[in-house]
């Protein structure tokens, strides 16, 4: 790529000058409509050290809207970060819809200097190539425009530069040792950048390569790309985008209606016995799990009144506080509903060696999103896809995935609903969406089907448990957390 | 890739046969509704030698109706087809709308074959890898479903197949000395097929990896993928896809308004004399061309009576008629319309050493297709791109491309058509059409404008011939196609 790239015809001095000026206000007038389109845009600038990123960065920006945009820069990980999928950091930073962010490096540079310096091996580079893709791809199909622009300069005009800047004192702290590394092998880390860039270069977030020798010619380069490339967009932004291809095996599954409720039921005694033995068990695991470093996920979905809080309790009743977290789900609020709508989970991922459990969940997407029509048929049909990756993402981290689908069947919701309403201390626990939402049974016992069988992979499977009687429903969740999580430390040993 | 692939788990004996039947009937059902959608539909079986990929396909094709499918096997480029860009002796095969073609290998061996004996270099691979996933993501595009199998087994089991299928005089032809090599150089097969598969799939065409050391097994996961992708396609065939980023920069270029016309005249005798002169050069450049192997696209696009004919004559009048080939383009047939728009173009390539000349070409796509409406208005923006792609293609092959525009004002196309119908000899050039057309020339100028500002790659540029004096325009072309193919002569020497 960096090679072989098709480099343009530089204008002349005053015709460069023109047209400079001419598309920075086109870029200037787009921002506005990407703004009233609820457009989200991340711009990322990649490069040579020197090629002088930031000059054109600075100059691109300079006829936009301070409200409307904002300049991230991307250090290398920290020893916290790392404790985190490798997408995390780069996933909490993605622009609200009608933003920009320009991006001073992204994920590629943590990528091509661990190649590097060899401390990514060829395996797990090509896991961070396909990581990247489907995020790319998912933020595209998503709505997000990404651009992606390397600035390229040859080897004798990268030492030219730094010589420059290091005889100024008041730029010679913007060289380092690694800038000259990079020089001085410079070959090689074409290379490297070369691979990066074809092997990401076949999403709908392509690379720009700019010829960046001429730093004015370089800024025109990125100006009339960008252009281009929001117009694109813009006539883009009414389409509906095909659901994608799942490439994940699914195991067969259930469907609810011919789950059998009334013969899974405990004995209160028997129940107390195990539940003793089982958060025994538990409790110790905990402890292995936070050794190893192992990160978990687990999942609550089911109907109102199955009994999801009551069965939680006695998961983390025999957890240590200090490393697990509840999350329940809510609404999304206004600025979660102005992203990609799995950001507020990547927001909520466990730590290595901690859990998480989620109190409803990315689900929401298609079961109440989808039948309240709080996105479009679209939306929730390409989710199930998007969401399998996400969750091949933390498979991939090594977190074990635990999915509940929490079952009861109508008549016990009803019974259970009477209830809450005739116990005072109670009602809170009752609303009128309860009751709205108990009307769309069938739809949602269909919805769940589709979910049930459409996401059940290998790697994060569903376990349905039955609820009529909660206790055997809480004993059945604390064996499969157990054996899960035995299962994830012996392969971990 | 194949050393971490997701794996599902196989069903028992009985289980299994019954699924395989039903998957089987349900892709039956799937074949009418494809062909009454009119998709095209191309399945490609990949794997190790032994893998049993012909017993998987032999198999899944059991139940479909024979008149609409087709089975292709792709052996290794003959001497001849290596006179051609590298895909297209691939792109002749691809299945007309409402048919599916079964691929026994397609792009994939030829490569990695090259690879594992070394004639393919790093960065030729990196290229085919560019090519292919611009070729796949153009037919998605284009309403194309791709569905990509691995056939994957173990070097044992591949080992003990190998004995077995040798022991038997019936079968042991079909053990060829590759497949006993592929067998001792296992790991580094692996090594190869995992990077080109994972290079190859983050398009619309994802690859699917079949665990076929259990043969029913592999045919089981075959039928379910293809059923679930089918179903996917048939989602999605309602959509409009979104335009693709251009990465290529574009040249700027004059509008058609401010061409100047009257001021480019050329006396008869100068004329004469330029003409002999060029075309005597032209002969001899011919020669060059033809020694040095470099294929030539010429294009000529322009106004009705804008002097196409004329001018063409010119050139090939200077060429050695067994060297070049004039491919007047009339509206599509319909075996060429149930195909990619680009098909019949990719069947009118020249060989290496060879000159095409377009009488009207691919253009076609986003002038009379789009202002007549026989495309949508989604197929006519985004063909602007997949022509730079396919143009770039012809690049990387080595072609020269020239591309003319013919001008002419509207002055002038009137009093040649009237001289057209007044005279006996050339009233056959004239039609109805031609006039129904010059009542759009106002629609005609703007899509033409539009092609000339998004097509003017540097490798492939538009040149304005000015015509109105029809020798002036000759000129011009024959300066510009010597100028072209000296460059040309020179770069390869």
């Amino acid at each position: 790529m960096l090679r072989d790239f098709v480099k343009a015809a530089r204008p002349d001095e005053n015709e460069l000058k023109k047209e400079v000026k001419l598309q920075q206000e086109q870029l200037a007038a787009y921002q506005m409509q990407m703004k009233e389109m609820k457009l989200p845009v991340m711009v990322i600038f990649e490069g040579w050290g020197a090629a002088g990123k930031g000059t054109i960065l600075g100059k691109v920006i300079k006829e936009l809207d301070p409200r409307f945009f904002h300049v991230a820069s991307m250090a290398h990980p920290t020893k916290e970060e790392k404790r985190y999928p490798f997408l995390h950091r780069y996933m909490q930073e993605i622009p609200e819809a009608g933003k920009f962010t320009f991006y001073d490096r992204y994920w590629m540079e943590e990528i091509t200097d661990s190649l590097m310096d060899g401390s990514l091996s060829p395996d797990q580079y090509k896991k961070r190539v396909v990581s990247i893709i489907r995020a790319e791809r998912a933020l595209v199909d998503n709505g997000y425009l990404i651009m992606k622009f390397f600035c390229d300069i040859s080897r004798k005009e990268q030492k030219s530069r730094l010589k420059e800047l290091e005889k100024d004192d008041n730029t010679s702290w913007r060289v380092t040792d690694a800038d000259w590394f990079e020089n001085s092998h410079y070959d090689e880390y074409q290379k490297i950048y070369d691979s990066y860039i074809s092997d990401t270069s076949g999403t709908g977030a392509p690379w720009y390569i700019i010829d960046s020798n001429d730093s004015k010619w370089g800024l025109l380069q990125v100006l009339r790309f960008l252009n281009q490339g929001i117009g694109t967009a813009l006539k883009n932004s009414s389409l509906a985008v095909p659901v994608r291809q799942n490439v994940f095996p699914l195991e067969p599954v259930e469907k609810l209606s011919s789950v059998s409720l009334d013969d899974k039921i405990l004995d209160e005694k028997v129940y107390k016995k195990k539940l003793d033995k089982l958060q025994n068990r538990l409790s110790r695991l905990h402890n292995e799990i936070y050794r190893c470093k192992i990160p978990v996920v687990i999942v609550y979905e089911g109907w109102d009144a199955a009994g999801k809080g009551g069965n939680i309790k006695r998961i983390t009743a025999a957890l240590d506080p200090r490393g697990y977290e509840v999350e329940p789900i809510p609404a999304p609020e206004p600025h979660e509903k102005a992203r990609f709508y799995l950001w507020r989970f990547w927001n909520r991922l466990p730590k290595d060696g901690h859990i998480s459990i989620f109190d409803r969940s990315w689900y929401g997407r298609v079961m109440v999103e989808r039948l309240e029509g709080f996105c479009s048929e679209n939306d929730w049909q390409r989710a199930y896809n998007e969401i399998n990756e996400f969750e091949k993402e933390l498979d991939d981290w090594g977190a074990v995935i635990i999915k509940f689908w929490v079952q009861i069947d109508k008549d016990t919701q009803l019974a259970r609903f009477t209830a809450r309403q005739n116990t005072p201390e109670k009602q809170w626990k009752i609303t009128e969406e309860d009751w709205r939402n108990r009307e769309k049974w069938d739809l949602y016992e269909k919805a769940v089907d589709e979910m049930l069988e459409k996401t059940n992979t290998s790697f994060a499977p569903w376990h349905i448990l039955e609820s009529n009687d909660k206790k055997y429903a809480r004993i059945k969740a604390l064996e499969i957390v157990i054996s899960r999580l035995e299962e994830a430390c012996c392969k971990d040993r």
